[in-house]
């Protein structure tokens, strides 16, 4: 049994993506770019989520749901690969990304893997708890992609409002948080009504997350955030800072982003504009306010009262965190 | 009850194909290309090739096993949109393919889509028979991504024995044939003796179609082939009847593919050479026995002889088509 923290779960997170076995065995090529991919780390906090649901809603030990902690971390993984395809990035967590290290067909080829054998973790469930399992995993992979294509959508658009801007990281991130406790909670046989207060945790966990990072990325401190501030701005991202800027001094908004600025002067003009229209404060609000919402989802769910405080604190971590 | 006939089965699926619901009701826009793929027509011999088992193996009506059809159809499907992708093709089926019609990140995205459609699909049965298509599925789709990565491998060698080749395209493209009969026979709850056999029928199979579409290539009748005659010549593709060559007349053949001859001359050319080393009589005997293997591998199942004309008559016509 673990101790209700982030690094125990981490830890045994970190232990089976090592002992994970790559199935090709007339082409082993195919699984390198997915080897690199898992080794370059991150927080893992979906495969995390869906430990912490399952032995909160179980009581038992969290290495009956291992498959699928690994299964969502593939499937995340997968996305970011295809992702940073798309978006012509060249790193990623600081190293080259694959279409870079290798080329575009290895990243669209092994991205496939990667999803296959995501599939083959989260099938890995006795027949019992598979279709319903199956049934969860596919229709939030949909819904990632969605998120996606909107992503890409309002790249090109000058229209895009606050609140489609919320469908879209709620689509392209937080489902996928949300994804990763209810199956969780489906792997605990845990009842529908917790499940789907789980799912709604999740979702409310992964929108504090998302705009957490739209803040950081213009407000954070250099030396902790990791990445250059202001790089949203440079990108004109559709971030909630700028959606709510066009929303609110549209004319001028679009005005300063539509100059071919130097950078520091671009990213001092819109931040100076954010701070007039008190963006980043109210920002900080919603954040809180999707923290408590998920925090209040926990409200409907039963289980003792370590876990309920390792939840509330990934929330208030998740709202609070500097990089 | 369906008759036992290709019409038939192709009947059920292009009218399944025509009733599939898309499920992204956010971003509408990522299974436009989904649907573009599935209406650009096709043999739909993978689909059939599931109806036809499960009847033949249970007696039951098709309509049963006809989620399993399309999501070996969509999977299908999926591999040529990022394989053409891959291969930088400009036209499938006549048609613009999805990366030129749309972009790459579109034909990214919405085959990453289609993959997790043709899960769903083929996760919609019966939990009893749910765990053995999952791990059919996966492990052939692992199977094909991986005679992908070979096939990527191959361009860039000279070096590429007849054996290798003839592993490549099982993989590419016969494993699909082949899972695509196990499903049938799993879906049926055929005994596993049946269901190998099926397996061991449809990689026959598959092997019969792809050599008969290599000798077409050069030895195709170009008003009924419906493409060029030469294209694998002129792309210099590692084809049985190239492999063939290099490993009996190595220098030959390599002095004449590296030359920079005109079109016409280099087919004529490396055709002379096929037919000076007796390469295209060698192909036709090589696809009879693999369509022989195929008729044989029939003898290890129990249908009725309807279906058994069936099966018998598909592997003829792989291996003396003429398109």
């Amino acid at each position: 049994m673990s101790t209700f923290s982030i690094r125990s779960f981490a830890d045994i997170i970190e232990e089976a993506l090592q002992n994970i076995s790559f199935p090709a065995k007339d082409a082993p090529a195919l699984f390198a770019p997915v080897k690199y991919t898992l080794e370059s780390g991150g927080k893992r906090i979906r495969p995390i989520l869906v430990l912490a649901t399952f032995e909160a809603l179980s009581g038992k030990n969290p290495a009956e749901a291992v498959p699928q902690a690994l299964g969502i971390e593939l499937f995340h993984n997968f996305t970011l690969l295809h992702d940073d395809v798309m978006d012509h990035a060249e790193l990623r967590r600081g190293r080259p990304t694959v279409h870079k290290r290798w080329n575009t067909n290895v990243a669209i080829l092994s991205g496939d893997a990667m999803l296959t054998l995501a599939n083959m973790y989260m099938a890995d469930c006795d027949s019992t708890r598979l279709p319903q399992i199956m049934r969860c995993f596919n229709e939030t992979a949909i819904k990632v992609y969605e998120g996606q294509q909107l992503d890409m959508e309002f790249e090109t658009r000058s229209d895009v409002s606050v609140s489609q801007y919320i469908k879209m990281i709620e689509l392209k991130t937080s489902v996928l948080l949300a994804g990763a406790c209810m199956i969780g909670a489906i792997m605990a046989n845990a009842s529908q009504k917790q499940a789907e207060a789980m799912y709604d945790y999740g979702l409310n966990l992964g929108l504090a997350f998302q705009l957490r990072d739209d803040w950081l990325d213009t407000y954070g401190d250099p030396a902790i955030f990791g990445k250059c501030i202001g790089g949203d701005i440079l990108n004109r991202k559709k971030t909630w800072l700028l959606t709510t800027a066009i929303s609110e001094a549209r004319d001028e908004t679009l005005s300063i982003i539509s100059e071919d600025l130097e950078d520091d002067i671009l990213i001092e003009q819109v931040t100076d504009l954010y701070n007039r229209l008190d963006i980043p404060a109210r920002c900080l609000r919603q954040i809180d306010n999707y923290s408590g919402a998920a925090v209040k989802a926990l409200e409907k769910v039963e289980m003792n009262p370590e876990a309920m405080e390792f939840f509330k604190n990934l929330a208030l971590e998740a709202s609070s965190r500097s990089r």
